[in-house]
């Protein structure tokens, strides 16, 4: 038994959690302000000619979806670390004159400490994105945002997540040519209440959708873009929390392979941002319903109205849709668990902390 | 019905190409010369100050393998493009002074072809890992390793992913400061067809390890560094010939939270490689085993021996193991497909040749 569980009474931790997600953001987005401009400045002055981004587990999907917007909003080739290039093969990277930036809850992965440690000593500008101001990473980086998100009691990071994609958000919104997204950021807590409201009335523990996954062992969620992120969130808090083998893909590497494991009784959750992006998607929901899965959709305005679809009152741009999109999938993730007779805020085998090296 | 099932007697195309292998690495490495030469003299003048690889599918593995290559012997940071910046979001990459390498079986798929078209356009040196050189790819990037792998026929690709391997390891190793890699090329046909021997003996239709995956409609597919792309790439190919839901992992990513799907019925294959490597994979194994799962272990000379691991006689650096260690996995998805009564030279749904934008 969990301190969670010992102190618990009515909704999980899991649950509350999400809850306290449009809050967050707002306290981040005001008092996180001085961090991210001085974060900014640095990195302005720097004008690095690459990015790399460390991080594990949920913080690695939050790395993820502000890869693309580094790339799409900023222009500078951005990538993933693999922390065993330093931690194991003892490689030396040159690391001089690029940006690093590490997203990570706790702070405390030895393996990100190293990486970003061997960053900061061979002259690469680092940023952590962290929730936990004392840890040896944000000792360890020449920049702090602190995400500012609360303690979180379910093992399942749900609004730290939330609170890690704003915090790149609006890194890249300061750092940004255009002031589009910048004047976009004010309207996330609002579109976030909006949108859990819609999402906490779809996904109720009599709904066909929680039905549907907990029945299946194996689910394929699916997204692609700003909201691939989105689709590995969600297929990692199924697993997690519902420990169903929940795929989560690119939309277009779904159709290199694995779309032939869709098919009869394999639930298919289909993140759908409108803009360009969204009939890419629809596409691979067709693929989907061609091979006989059912497929649900959650959606912005331009998604289609029908009982499969979850449609969040969206009022910022692509870029940013991926912080309400999350929600029904943390919700589902959270039920479904239930419906499967697990705590939702522990999984089994899982800490809050880990450590990799 | 495929022309491949048309004109087949005895094995499967996927099984009779899995056994070319060591001729088709044998000839690139021979043939091939030239090019990567060509390629390495551009790429060392260039200096480029990061890398980025563009690839989908069974080829994304390979480019995940040539990663950790390039980081570890050449110190280059070095990502995964993301083609939808380009293709869909119309995002403006700084592309000048930086490496781009595409790998690409068909070289036809659109949007690879953007983005080297954009990365060539915007002052990147660009080199096509490519089996087809009458392709769009080939055309718009500035050099060229033909993989001669020749017509494949089983659509899940075997012996061009090994080629591929094979190319962007010689390649770095034309461009390594010490000649370690390159003084090892050399010994890797050997190597691989006496891997190819054992790996053969050991997977085998009556075997228990066939059996064991053809069973469980859930399965995890385990390494890092080096083999994490030799993990993905065996996830890759037990999904698309035999159907399954096959997560592949790396070890550290496991732990940060998919471990909960391991247990008792979920058979679980861990790629281990000798070196600093080894026991990181042996943490993951033990927890799996703690879990209630049967762990299969495909490892080098430095694997203990048992009735549930097999040991390839490695004679190669780590770096070039995953030549030698994908090969019992690719013999296990054929397998596996043919005991679910599939056929592997055509799973259902898929193309040779995938258009993706």
């Amino acid at each position: 038994m969990t301190d969670g569980e010992a102190t618990r009474a009515g909704p999980t931790w899991m649950r509350r959690e999400i809850a306290e997600t449009p809050d967050v953001v707002e306290r981040l987005l005001d008092e996180g302000r001085a961090d991210i401009a001085a974060a900014a400045a640095a990195i302005r002055a720097a004008n690095p000619p690459w990015a790399m981004l460390v991080a594990r587990g949920t913080s690695d999907n939050a790395a993820i979806h502000l890869r693309y917007l580094i790339e799409t909003e900023l222009g500078i080739p951005c990538g993933l670390a693999a922390p065993s290039v330093t931690t194991i093969y003892g490689a030396e990277i040159h690391w001089r004159g690029g940006l690093v930036v590490a997203v990570s809850q706790s702070g405390r992965s030895p393996d990100l400490v190293a990486v970003v440690e061997a960053a900061q000593a061979g002259g690469a500008i680092t940023v952590a994105i962290a929730n936990d101001t004392a840890s040896p990473l944000v000792a360890a980086a020449g920049h702090l945002i602190d995400c500012r998100a609360g303690t979180e009691r379910a093992v399942a990071a749900t609004k730290s997540y939330v609170a890690q994609l704003a915090a790149g958000a609006a890194l890249v919104a300061a750092l940004a040519p255009d002031g589009r997204l910048a004047g976009a950021l004010g309207r996330v807590p609002g579109t976030l209440r909006r949108s859990l409201a819609v999402a906490a009335e779809a996904i109720d523990d009599e709904a066909a959708i929680v039905a549907a996954f907990a029945a299946s062992e194996r689910s394929i969620v699916v997204s692609r873009g700003y909201d691939h992120a989105t689709a590995l969130e969600i297929a990692l808090k199924l697993k997690e929390t519902g420990r169903l083998f929940a795929e989560g893909y690119s939309t277009a590497d779904l159709s290199h392979g694995p779309i032939v494991l869709s098919g009869p009784g394999i639930p298919v959750l289909a993140i759908r941002p409108d803009g360009r992006m969204g009939p890419e998607v629809d596409v691979a929901v067709a693929a989907a319903a061609r091979s006989g899965a059912q497929p649900w959709i959650v959606g912005g305005g331009d998604a289609v109205v029908g009982p499969h679809t979850i449609r969040l009152p969206l009022d910022v741009p692509d870029g940013l849709a991926a912080l309400a999109f999350v929600l029904p999938g943390q919700l589902l993730a959270e039920a479904v668990a239930r419906r499967r007779g697990y705590d939702p805020d522990a999984p089994p085998g899982l800490q809050k902390v880990t450590l990799t090296r």
